[in-house]
């Protein structure tokens, strides 16, 4: 358990997965939004049951807290809060957080310990900075889409968000890291909270694709898409049978006789084209073909349990209803359990972190506001200052 | 920078990719493998002047030190070394650990501030526990790929590796968390180093893919591959211009009218089919068929500076090799130089994370023990023992 205090000034999804991730250790999270509309993901559909699925996964165990930034009395009310934690977090566009009264400076006067983290697209300075981004901007910027889909085409994007998730996850890496610098190391006698925590969605697509820009940058190799292939690695792809496919791949040279023998195509082993690594690649089209052939002369289940006695990696392409109803995802703890407070229950994917933490019960994620006067009264508001806040408009 | 010490026991992506990923962050990184042999992706294709690019990429800025595992003479320097160390990580299959003189017990007698994470591919308890796992794997039975494709498939793969690339994230963030525990919160009158990190490929993947399994579970939608599409929002997807595509997002309602004027089609703006997301999710189809009619009028250079104008988030499909080559990437600081031993020079994908530690200047992948006998003397050893142990084929 970490126990640490995250004010979230997040909206739609790097931001708030970040806290999300957060507070799955421990961290106790308030979200700050504005009073009225809020993160505006709280209207992204499909809603169940009036309520946004996308806002809710990602805004479980979170705190609402409603304060209009844009007036001083509001800037007055989160600077009070940020005296008493340990992170803001924010994924607005460079510079609105400044307006908000949150600038460098400001902050360090408000508490020099707080740590700063800001998730943009394309970095905090330069040209590009204060450009809108969004998923599907920097998958398509960074190459993402240009390796994603079929071989030929067309273009797809990754079927999820990997370009807020990816950012989400480095910023809270970089979180925990000045976390650590600032409690762990002390004595370094510098900026206890260190330089801010600043990633650009943009940057982590680089980093997940870094084998791809190794392999143009130092063999002038042009990545392309490449179906359910891998770009080294034979056999590591999706091959048809006579009923659903089954994916197959090898660990390199171990598995390779023994995945020639479960084939019953003993001869390759010892033929040429496909003598290595290196060999497979380059005659891949034959490979497959002779692969294939012998596939599709049985159903999937059944390659399934000849591969797996032979201990070769193999797998059914599940669904999404296929996977939430298996046996496996159970087993896993892959889902996770909430109960709003009018009663309704809802399923959602578990957060991998949360087991570290001793598995905390899940809180649904909070109605706009619902904490508003809980917070300010823990931050010692009398009741009397609360309601004139709440008069005017401020919370 | 994180003053810690990781020993990795790590081989292919997921381990090593963690631990490039703390390295970043400032930690120094033993790499320990199997004389002779080690890692597996050394052999990965393709080779620029020898070296494996796979390996190259993610093995930046580590030593590698070789050791039998199998004798008690290689446990029992990798005991030594074990006791002046932060963190043990390691990818193998559950169970090779404790084969290696690392159990649990031993562990916690030899060091037992010693932090130990673990990937796999199905957790390291459960009937699956001891299946060989791969990338293309967890990405079949998690579900990624049944939401990875064209609309009406064929399903593909992601095309880069974010079922091992996932699991590296999640598991950083687990040893930053448990050292945060240890170093930052003691007292707590417990195990100092904690429960081991243990995180599971499979798990990680129904994290990334949270909002189709909200949507499956809470409102019966099977999500399926939709091309370039968001499941949620629209526009957010590839058009057709003239010339190349272009990518168009909106940010919700508010830029909704912003977007019916810049393509002009003002009338939509009004139309009810398009009256919100709700709405403009279920006409997709007559939406697509307008709006592209108009992109297809103009080339794709045109329609991006129209989009920019108005301040609607755009972006064009690049390759790896136009962004590689772009002065965006450039501007981001995307890519990173590292000179061999050899004076050969390698352009790598840069990590973000490096510039959270002042950005430490990168040391190229290293040789199979090249650091054998200079980390061995570090930790005690007399050369006459060194020797002995580089005879005897410990090392």
């Amino acid at each position: 358990m970490i126990n640490i205090r995250v004010v979230e000034l997040g909206q739609h999804l790097a931001g708030p997965y970040c806290a999300w991730l957060l507070a799955s250790l421990g961290a106790e999270v308030i979200k700050v939004e504005l009073p009225g509309s809020g993160d505006g993901a709280r209207g992204t559909p499909p809603l169940a049951r009036g309520r946004s699925l996308f806002f809710d996964s990602l805004n479980r165990n979170k705190r609402s807290l409603t304060l209009d930034l844009k007036r001083p009395e509001g800037q007055a009310v989160l600077h009070r809060l940020l005296k008493q934690s340990d992170v803001l977090l924010e994924n607005f566009r460079p510079g609105v957080r400044d307006r908000m009264g949150c600038s460098d400076e400001k902050l360090k006067a408000v508490n020099p310990r707080l740590i700063r983290a800001s998730i943009s697209g394309f970095g905090q300075q330069g040209e590009m900075a204060g450009k809108p981004a969004f998923d599907i901007i920097v998958q398509a910027l960074g190459g993402a889409m240009s390796i994603n889909g079929p071989e030929g085409g067309p273009l797809c994007r990754v079927g999820f968000s990997i370009g807020d998730i990816a950012a989400a996850l480095f910023t809270t890496i970089g979180i925990l890291a000045r976390l650590y610098e600032r409690d762990a190391q002390s004595g370094a006698g510098r900026d206890p909270a260190g330089e801010p925590v600043e990633i650009a969605m943009l940057a982590c697509q680089v980093a997940l694709l870094e084998n791809a820009y190794a392999r143009y940058l130092n063999a002038g190799i042009h990545p392309e898409p490449i179906g359910t292939r891998h770009p080294s690695i034979t056999p590591f792809e999706s091959f048809p049978t006579a009923d659903e496919p089954v994916v197959i791949a090898i660990r390199g040279p171990k598995d390779w006789p023994q995945f020639c023998r479960v084939m019953g195509l003993a001869a390759l082993e010892a033929d040429e084209r496909f003598a290595g690594e290196a060999a497979r690649l380059e005659h891949h089209a034959e490979f497959y073909e002779l692969v294939a052939a012998r596939t599709r002369e049985r159903g999937r289940e059944e390659w399934l349990r000849l591969l797996d006695e032979a201990d070769i990696p193999c797998a059914p392409i599940n669904t999404v209803p296929q996977f939430a109803e298996s046996d496996l995802i159970e087993s896993l703890g892959g889902l996770s359990e909430v109960v709003t407070e009018s009663g309704g229950t809802y399923r959602f994917a578990n957060n991998p972190l949360r087991a570290l933490a001793g598995a905390p019960a899940e809180q649904p994620a909070p109605r706009l506001g619902e904490h508003s006067r809980e917070v300010l009264a823990e931050l010692g508001y009398e009741e009397n200052e609360i309601e004139r806040l709440a008069e005017d408009g401020v919370i």
